[in-house]
């Protein structure tokens, strides 16, 4: 039987433009021969970029959704917005292992409610996987979905990320932790400490308890649990905090004309690679959604389908890069 | 007149001990030849460690607190404490100049509430000066003494970070920014909503908006604002993302056999020297209150001395820090 594994990209959403996703989307058809494609966008404009039509299929659309839109309100007033359309076609397409976008977070909750919900009982999220010191990972969740929580969505986070790192990285009792201003049981804000307690009674939870913010990367949990404002601070925070850092060793190297530090510098820039780290993962949803930030290239979009076609194939993900040397 | 500028140390709740503490005193006494000291701790303890008791003062106190108390029964069950004891001596010493101790955060709040405040219809806050990669500083607020928030709060924080930078930095207009999970003023949780309004509308606050988490070191703003959650992942996440990737670098260092990646590594930690700019400042009361972090060293309590020093005698804080090369 024919493998139509198929992944919908959503070209529209980018700072970069659509021609760039379109670049990526080249990139993927090249990278895996028995892969399909589905674009979403302007038909035109994609027609007009040469990407070769074998293997593809384009949906029209022309709508995007700003930042400063509310998702769930332009859901009902426009279906014609690309995010909408990419999880319509994922819906009906029998061929669908995911999709990938770079628009915005909130439509693309909105849309995995209404589209690719799996389980109307569990509140999906955004995740993030990191790099840990211990050569790891570790998956965060939420990244900034839901910014205002309650208790009983960090738990539904913490089942996804447990179900997520047991099924991808086939870890048997994914060990979570609840990020907190301290490591006691005592400290936490007030959904932090009624979380904790609801963690601790539950029977499919390997809770390890509270983790500090300067333990986020030290590989003590495999999923950390937090509400959407904490974790798009821990994950902007460390990327900015890498950045500064990088750019502090580059002005380095220049002023003490010390070349070799900008080895120093790729082998950092491999480390905590931003542009294939940086894409979210929506847990909870039937298919992998891939969530690449609007900064993203060409190599982001290719990053994040060979996670939709290793997940679909049964892979590790991130091949090449769980032993990441001593 | 006999200048008899004192500050009170506090010698109990370092993790690395009182003898510890005292080395750190007997520091700040050779570097600061008019300056006084009260220590406030076990009397027998501080006489045998040998430190001579010239422009010393003891102050006997056995109790501790810890990171499980709640401070304010505390306060009322066992004013032995010494951090109370601390506080307690500040409010009565006419020379008193300021306060230096490693113990729990949340006691310290409670004493300068109890003694120490400044203005009764201000929430004193915890801050930290963080050092911004154009060269300069920004003053985070709060870093954890308040873990739950309401907006009214935020704003004290604003006013209390503003004032420091005045005085402190002498900066004219000090631009305050408000942490977010993104720049647009739709973004962010309940609190920060409803904060940006009010700041918008505080006359006597140069509010420049909110500031994402991968700016927060970007020196976008001299005074950032959040709850003390947030700031203290914020506060952690950076500590423990430079110390990741410090780590990083020795590896890298070793692994190539290339020496000159540990001058690298020796800048790194000169420009983010978590020993000094990890003490806290408290803000809001009629002292500098300087809270070390609780794995401090003698020259965690030198450098806090010479902040409290040099802000007494009206000079900059952080000599030679202030201009950090190009």
């Amino acid at each position: 039987m024919e493998n139509n594994h198929t992944i919908i990209v959503d070209t529209l959403g980018s700072d970069k433009g659509p021609l760039e996703i379109i670049e990526g989307a080249k990139l993927l058809l090249e990278n895996f021969s028995d892969l399909h494609i589905v674009l979403v966008g302007d038909e035109e404009l994609i027609k007009q970029s040469n990407i070769s039509l074998e293997r593809i299929k384009i949906i029209d659309s022309k709508g995007t959704i700003s930042n400063y839109d509310n998702p769930v309100e332009a859901f009902y007033k426009n279906k014609d917005v690309s995010i909408f359309k990419a999880f319509q076609e994922a819906s009906e397409n029998e061929n669908a292992i995911g999709i990938i976008s770079s628009g915005n977070s909130g439509a693309l909750i909105v849309s995995t409610i209404k589209y690719l919900l799996k389980d109307r009982t569990i509140r999906p999220c955004m995740a993030a996987i990191l790099p840990t010191t211990n050569n790891a990972f570790t998956c965060l969740v939420d990244t900034g979905a839901t910014i205002d929580c309650v208790p009983s969505q960090l738990i539904s986070f913490a089942h996804l990320g447990s179900e997520f790192m047991k099924l991808v990285y086939k870890i048997d009792r994914p060990r979570v932790g609840l990020l907190s201003n301290g490591a006691e049981e005592t400290k936490g804000n007030k959904l932090v400490k009624e979380t904790h307690k609801l963690l601790k009674e539950d029977a499919e939870i390997n809770f390890v308890g509270n983790i500090e913010g300067n333990k986020t990367l030290s590989g003590l949990c495999d999923v950390l649990v937090c509400d959407g404002f904490a974790g798009n601070q821990v994950l902007k925070n460390s990327e900015g905090m890498a950045i500064n850092l990088i750019t502090e060793i580059v002005k380095f190297s220049k002023k003490n004309n010390d070349p070799n530090a900008m080895a120093i510098v790729k082998y950092l820039m491999q480390t905590y690679d931003f542009e294939s780290l940086g894409a979210g993962i929506i847990l909870g949803a039937k298919l992998p959604i891939m969530k690449c930030r609007g900064s993203s290239g060409r190599n982001a979009i290719l990053n994040a389908g060979r996670i939709i076609y290793n997940i679909a194939n049964n892979k590790t993900i991130y091949e090449g890069r769980d032993k990441r040397g001593e």
